[in-house]
Parts: C-alpha cells; sequence; structure tokens
C-alpha cells in the first residue's frame, strides 16, 4: 500500500483518504512484517536486530535531518528504511541474554491485544472518549490495591466506581507515579486552613508562611531512585530537601539514622511531608525495613510513601509476599506493571490506601472533568492517556494471581542460583546478594582477590580505582558485541570502606533466560577482561607489591 | 493458544514459557481479530462497537470484583470477554461521526508500526535500551523544532545530537508538556546565584527569600488549558498564581488587560515567570495575538509558552501557517502529535527556542543518565518511556510537509462549511466562528431567536438558562443514541453580555467526515430538540411573553 498507486509517490485528498480506509496490501512489506511478528517474535527480533554494536556517532548521521521532507514516501520504502536504520540498531530487550535492565520479553497474547488498543485509540481523560475504559481502568487500580491492602469487598464495592474516590492513578511510569505521590502528600501536609486557601491554590511560598515552617523535606535511603530529587524539584521543594539516609550493610535504610535525622529537622522547624520506604532498589533490589518505618511515620504523622515500582509485583508470590512486609501500611505505592507485571512500556501506577487522598489533587474543568463526573483525568498528573490499562486487566486474568506467583518466584530462584555461582569462583566477587531478582558483582583477577584481603586502607582505594576501570571496560565491551548484556552502576560497599565500588548490575525478569546463560555470561566477561591487557598489568603490578610486602 | 493445551488453563513454569515464545494458533480468536483490524479496521469497529449508549452503572457491573483471579484463564475465553464488555462499550473515536473531541481516525500504517513498537519494547530513558531510537526521537524534534522555528541547517547539525543541548522533549502528552515548559521557565527565572544553589536544589521557599519576590504568577488567557492551573498547583506556584486575562470577542486575549494586570503584579511585588500564548484554544480554537505577547515578554525578560498543543499542526499549512505567526519568537511550544498529527495516544512534545533550556531541569544517576551521556532521561519530566517517536518519525515520512497541509487545510475549510450551514439555519445559532477547525454553536428555536433579539438583560439571562438546559439535553441524548458525538463546553460570549453559555463543541479533524454528515448532526439535533417537549414549552411562554410585551 502506498500513498496512492503511482510509481512515485505523490499526493492528493483522495490518496490521503486512502491512508485512512485502504488497509496494507497482502504482499506489502508491513504485512509481512506484521505476520513475521505474529508468527515467531524471538525470531524476527535475533534476525533483524544486529547483535554487534553500530558507533552511535555513526547511527546519529541517519538521522540527522531537521527539515521535515516536504514530498510523501511509500510506506513500503519507508518500511525498509525503518528496518534498515532502526529496528536494526535498537535493543533487543527482549532476549534472554539481555539481563542488566529491568525490560523483559513479553508474553505472545500482548501484541495482538496492543493493536486492539491501539485501534480503538481510547482517551482516558474522560468518559467521552473511553466509556468501559473508565471502569475498566478504576477494577486494575482496584486489584492492585488489593493486591497490597488486602481490604474485603465490603471496602471495595462502594468505592471502585464512587465518583468523589481514587483507589489510585494510572499514570506512564514510576517517575510520575512517585511525582503524584508526593504532590498528594505535600498538598495534604499544607491543606486549607480558615483562611487560607491551601497550597494547591495559594501556593509553597503561602503554605510555609501560613503553618510557620521554614522548609519543607523528603526522607528517603541514599539508594532511592533518582525520580525522587526530580519530584522534589518539580514539586518546588527542591533536591536538597530530598534528605537522603545512610543504608545498612544489606542497602536497607538505617533508622536510627533515620531518628536523628527526623529529630534534627524537627529542631530546624523543617516540616518532614513524606518518607520515601523502597521495596526493591533500583541499583541493589534491596528491601527498607517497612513495618519500622511506618510505626515511625504513623507517630510522626507523616505520608509514608513506598516505591515499589520494580519490586512491588513480589506481592504476587505467596513464597516471597513477606519481603515486602508493612507495604499495607504504606499511605501510598508505586508499581510499574511494566517491570515485573510484564507489559509494554508506559504502564505506571500508584496506589492509596485512603480513597479520599487523590482528592488533595482534584481538577476540573468545564468541557471535561465537571465536578462530580468520573472522568479519570481529575485525579491524574497526566491529561490525555491510552487505553494501556486494559493489556494489564488481560495479562492479570490471562496469567492470574498464580501465573504471576510463579514467574516471581523463578525470577528470585535464578538469582539465588546465579549468586551462588558467583561465589563458587575465584575470580568473580559477589557485591550485593539477591534479596529479590536483582544482584550486583564484579570481576576480581584472582591475585587481586588476595592483595585486597591484606592491602592497606590506601592500598585499598587505589586498587579499587583499577578495578573499576576494568568493570567499566568490561561493561562496554560486552554490550558492543552484542551477544549479551548486563548494566553497571556505582555503590560504596562496607566490606570495602564505603570507597565507590562499580559493579555488574543484573536483573533477572526474563523467564527465558536460562543457568546456562548465566554461565555463559561469566566465561564471556572473563574472557573479556583479558583484552584489558594494560589495565590488567597495571593491576597485577600493584598488587605484587602488597603481597611482596607482607 | 491457551496457556496449556488441556481444557481447563492450569498453570506450570513450562506452560508459562509458552505464552512467552508460542504465538497464538491461526484459528485463535485474538489472530482473527488481529486480521480483521487489519483487514478492514472501520468496519471491525463498527461491528463491534455497540451504537447505543449502555449506563455507565451497568457497565460498571462487569468491572466490580477487586480480588485478582487466583487461577489463570484461557486466551480465547478472555478475548471473547473482552470483545463483549470492553470494546463492545468503548468509543468509536474514529467514526467520522464522532467530532465532538480531538481524537481522530487513525492511518492504517499505523496500526502494524504499532505492533513492531510494541514488540521491540524500547526504553527511551537511556541509550542502553534504546539505541537507534535514542538518535531517531532526537530527530522527530529537531524536526518539529524547525517546524516551529525554522533555523537553518547550520544551526541544527552541531545541537540535534549533541549531549549537552536539548531541542525539546518527549512525553505523554501535552499537560507533561506544559509542566515541563513552567518547570523549565520557573527554574530559569531563579537560578542559582552566588552562594544559593538555585531553586531546582534549594526549593521555591528559599528562591523567594534569595531573589526577594513575595510570589510567583503565571499569566494566560480566560481560554488556557485547565492543565496550566494543575501545572501551577504541581510546581508549587498555586492555582490561584495563575492569573487569567479577559479574551476580546474572539476569544483572544485582551493586550490592555494583560499589560494593566502586569503593571499591578509587578507592584505587589510578584514575579511574573511565565506567559502563556494559546495557538489553539481547546474550547474554541482561538489564537492568541502571539506577536504582541511576544514583544511584551521580551521587554519584560519573561518565558513566553505557546500551548499549541492542538493547534501547532497548522504550521504545516502553507495556506494557514500565518495564523500563528508570532510563535516562532516563543520561548517554548506544546505540540500533541496524537492530536492533529494524526499519531496514536500518547505523544506528546514540548520544543525550545534556546538548545540549552532544558539544562535547567537537568538529572543525573549513577546507573543511567550519567552526566556527559546523551540518555534522553535526563532532560525529561517522565523516566521511561516508549519508542512512539517512531510513530511520529514514519508519519512526518510517509505523509510528508505537504500530506500534513493537505489534512489541515481540508480540515479548516470543512469547518468553514459547517459554520457557513449553522448560520443557514433559522433554528441554529452559530456561537464561535472557527479560526481553525473548531467551532461552537448551539440549537435556539425560531421563536427564540426572535424573543432574544427584543428581551431585557434580565428576560435574555432567564431565557439562555433555559436554552443551556436544552443543549446539555440535547448533547446528552445525542451521545446516547450513539448516531453522532459532539462535545459541549461554557462560554461567555459578549453578545449575551458574558452570560454563561452552554454550547456543543465540534472538532472537524476527521479526514472522513463528509459534509452529508455534517447535515445530519444539524438534522439529527433539531430531530432531538423536539424531544425535550416540557423545556420547550417553557422557552416557548416565556418568549410569547417577550413577544407579547413589545
Amino acid at each position: 500500500m502506498t500513498i496512492n498507486s503511482n510509481k512515485k509517490a505523490t499526493v492528493s485528498f483522495e490518496s490521503l483518504l486512502k491512508i485512512f480506509t485502504v488497509p496494507e496490501g497482502p504482499e506489502s512489506t508491513l504485512t509481512q512484517i506484521e505476520s513475521a511478528l505474529s508468527h515467531n517474535l524471538n525470531a524476527f527480533l535475533n534476525d533483524h536486530i544486529v547483535a554487534e554494536e553500530k558507533p552511535l556517532a555513526d547511527i546519529e548521521r541517519d538521522f540527522a535531518q531537521a527539515q521535515i521532507p516536504d514530498e510523501p514516501e511509500f510506506v513500503s520504502v519507508h518500511t525498509d528504511h525503518l528496518l534498515e536504520k532502526v529496528v536494526a540498531h535498537s535493543v533487543h530487550t527482549a532476549s534472554p541474554h539481555f539481563i542488566g535492565h529491568m525490560t523483559s520479553a513479553l508474553p505472545y497474547f500482548l501484541l495482538p491485544l496492543a493493536k486492539v488498543m491501539t485501534a480503538l485509540n481510547q482517551n482516558l481523560v474522560k468518559i467521552e472518549t473511553s466509556k468501559a475504559f473508565t471502569p475498566l481502568e478504576r477494577q486494575v487500580l482496584g486489584m492492585l490495591h488489593h493486591l497490597i491492602y488486602q481490604r474485603s469487598d465490603a471496602f471495595y464495592a462502594p468505592l471502585m466506581h464512587s465518583a468523589s474516590h481514587s483507589l489510585g492513578a494510572f499514570c506512564s511510569g514510576g517517575t510520575v507515579a512517585n511525582i503524584t505521590a508526593l504532590w498528594v502528600a505535600r498538598n495534604h501536609a499544607l491543606p486549607a486552613d480558615g483562611g487560607f486557601a491551601g497550597i494547591a491554590h495559594s501556593g509553597l511560598n503561602a503554605a510555609l508562611r501560613h503553618y510557620g515552617y521554614d522548609d519543607l523535606a523528603i526522607l528517603v535511603s541514599e539508594r532511592g531512585h533518582y525520580s525522587l530529587k526530580k519530584a522534589a524539584d518539580v514539586l518546588g521543594i527542591g533536591q536538597n530537601n530530598v534528605v537522603t539516609i545512610p543504608t545498612d550493610e544489606h542497602n536497607r535504610l538505617d533508622l536510627a539514622a533515620f531518628e536523628t535525622t527526623l529529630t534534627q529537622l524537627k529542631q530546624k522547624n523543617v516540616c518532614v511531608f513524606a518518607v520515601v520506604g523502597i521495596a526493591g532498589t533500583t541499583e541493589t533490589g534491596n528491601v527498607d525495613p517497612l513495618p519500622a518505618m511506618a510505626k515511625i511515620c504513623q507517630r510522626e504523622n507523616i505520608h509514608f510513601h513506598v516505591d515499589a515500582a520494580w519490586g512491588g509485583a513480589t506481592l504476587f508470590s505467596d513464597t516471597h509476599r513477606h519481603l515486602l512486609r508493612g507495604i499495607e501500611q504504606a499511605d501510598s505505592v508505586t508499581i510499574d506493571a511494566h517491570k515485573q507485571l510484564y507489559i509494554p512500556m508506559g504502564a505506571g501506577m500508584v496506589l492509596f490506601k485512603n480513597p479520599s487522598a487523590l482528592q488533595a489533587i482534584e481538577h476540573h474543568a468545564q468541557y471535561i472533568l465537571r465536578a462530580g463526573s468520573k472522568d479519570l483525568g481529575s485525579h491524574t498528573l497526566e491529561g490525555s492517556r491510552s487505553g494501556i490499562a486494559m493489556l494489564v486487566y488481560s495479562s492479570l486474568h490471562i496469567l492470574g494471581r498464580r501465573g504471576y506467583q510463579l514467574l516471581i518466584d523463578q525470577s528470585i530462584q535464578k538469582a539465588h542460583f546465579f549468586a551462588r555461582l558467583i561465589s563458587e569462583q575465584a575470580d568473580f566477587e559477589l557485591v550485593s546478594k539477591p534479596e529479590l531478582c536483582l544482584l550486583t558483582y564484579r570481576y576480581v583477577p584472582h591475585i587481586a582477590v588476595k592483595a585486597l584481603a591484606i592491602a592497606t586502607q590506601e592500598q585499598q582505594n587505589k586498587l579499587n580505582a583499577l578495578l573499576n576501570e576494568l568493570t567499566i571496560f568490561m561493561q562496554k565491551k560486552q554490550r558492543e558485541n552484542g551477544r549479551s548484556f548486563v548494566s553497571r552502576t556505582q555503590l560504596t560497599p562496607l566490606r570495602w570502606s564505603s570507597y565507590p565500588i562499580v559493579v555488574f548490575r543484573v536483573v533477572l525478569a526474563n523467564p527465558l533466560t536460562t543457568e546456562d546463560i548465566l554461565r555463559s555470561v561469566l566465561d564471556e566477561q572473563r574472557h573479556l577482561a583479558q583484552q584489558a591487557t594494560s589495565l590488567l598489568k597495571m593491576i597485577e603490578a600493584d598488587c605484587r607489591a602488597i603481597l611482596d610486602q607482607s
């Protein structure tokens, strides 16, 4: 199918109407691609995504033109171009060898369902452009609310579709979910009061003046997601007022330090309006001491938000649900469906314990979101939104709670296997143990293991700096070679006296990742390390010096 | 395809693996739906979406369960359920009779391309999960930047893929785009200065103290989109500090009132950090006097943002581009691709004249968005995002600028036709003339036209109140009958002494909407009005009284 049937694409209103009414022909490139995707997605991705990385600068040359082309292009010509320039150099996020980020393979049924969603092109900001999708999304929010808070049917029955209540808000992802939670918390802390109209109407400055605070703050462990600082900036709190609390050796918020900081801030007349607990840190996958944090927040009347964007899905598992104990006491919880719920990109949620909480950010307008309407847009940060809730709805039904439980259980099991495997190697160091399905490690040549064990602090730091360079070199090389992918981050383990250590970071959510693949990743990395010849020489020289001294 | 081949869906890890590796069979319901969508989308939507509206309360009963089902469900069973309960009661936004909102039919090629996008499941927050999609998105932003600002190739060449510059930010929609623009403006107005770290780091309160302002404000006409108040709330400015300026009889910001308000706010020591011009008001489709507003903003050193979420696509048309004159002087511009660029829901953009502007909201983290990286996430409000930019990229190439020009031209032409048609009727009143492809009108029985012409102010208001009820009745009935759809809003036309008038609101973007359809909409509405028997009697009685007096 082309804009019209002539050899050269030209444009007339009649030909334009065709692109809205006449589908691609059965022999067209695009129809064939669609069919290949439906027939064998993994084969299509393996065949069309080039493994070895093309340098970014080379790719950029294909996307250099700022002028919008004046003349139309044949769909078939453009499709070939997309295959060669875009698909070929995209990232194979569904590959079982791609274990570096939280993006995984998707269940097959989601592809046709996503097509249905696109074809329906609903806008969930209001009922007039979404109808059944509005109660559907509300039910999905209700189901996730139940997953966390486990309230009775009698609780949900009058609330699920109430115009004056919201069990949560759907959004594009965890960042918007976190911003929404903190926005609600901020507005609740500084509400209307007598002649004062509240922060939502009068602004932060007037609110602090009215309530007599010197400033606002959010508390979170040093492992908090970067979106919290972004949220603090957006919300007018300021990034520096995200006060970070040190963590223990398991990357969990240190409760004593938390209490001390709280006291200090109170003495400074700073209003701590939100505390964020993490259920699955982005870097290490650990869970904060949620019950103790909840208790302190209740005592201090502080909004307790839990960022479970990634880890929240653990609640599906009877086996591992206990790891998130205390989450049911949170005032709000972030969960991303595009992470461990295996939904395509763009599906985040924030749930609120109190079904009236979202009234703190309620908005109305004349043409939509009229007061009393059930338009979802009156309680979301975003306006127009797609019907992606349908994909969550379908997955919750087709997989069922037990299906998700199996996925979670096998992910965590696989992470424990990989942790054992790493620990068994003489030349790898497990840096953070998996609590959920995430772990970090690094490559340490055997001689360096021995040298580090007896080195002075200064020698350790020097050696660790070299090892950091080695880790960065290996991670980049591994990505460029395209056989497998792990990500990297920087941690400050107590074992190395809080010196910043660069580590490989692995997320084992893809059900297609096998134990053999994990073995091959270590083999490949060991092999890659050998390519860093000059770095290895420097490391060896340093180690010899340390070992010779002793 | 089912989770496994037994009659009852059960769950084992092997059966779960299948849903990640084995596609739906060719005879499955889901495959057949997909094929129907590909073969004839319009027929599928016409066949499967029930025209007559089911009451929302009835629909809600189908989405009442908060418990996530424990056991899995067969894909085929679930698909039938979706067809019956969700698709059937969704909104036929692609229908040429659906002319009430900004959602329209989509070009056919976008369906298979959306499937490719879903299958690739890229995450554009960082290059490691998006690779070629990162330069692709940057190019799309560059193309939209060029559409607005028309800078030379020499301008774009060094900037398009520069790690330290951004021509704009992609986001889920116009609301996030507007928030991003105002966030940047706010942070630019209160930057780091000597010992002060800037509002981004130290927060709004410290910033006002440092700069000695009493408060902040945003100025926009009374026709501004509701997202601006939401933005002001989020950003800590407060909704009341969105100061609205009256409009003239064409719904355009009144410049004299604008100057007066600016002076008053300065006298009150309020920092007006942003002025928002509207290029296509949501309710009436009018364009503010952008050149004059830009000039005043330059003089006062205020960030000038243009909300062209809907109207921005007018720039594609050589014929109508002049209507947005002055937009090229804006510091930032919002454009939604899911409106007049005919992209599925979820594609917004904000462009910045100054390619360094987005540095005001730059964010970094250890594991992604490292300083100096080209990760898109360091300059967006959202974190994880889909690769929907690919659909914009493809449409810009396949339609070309001239294709979009034709779409815009025919939309505006159709709006002018409809306006003429309405004016020719004895019993319809055109309330706002179309400047772009949006107009408002109402039904006024012939006798009321005559009565209003001679009524006193009080009599006019009383009659208009009844006519408002009639308009609301008609709009609801029309929606329920499901043959066609117009939206409604409330305006305060000078003609009716600024009394609030409820009007039908029509957006004529769907290229499949014909003149005959527009004629049939008026016929249907005239017919619907007759069903409001008691209202019509009251209107007639009032009119008789007025006419008898004279």
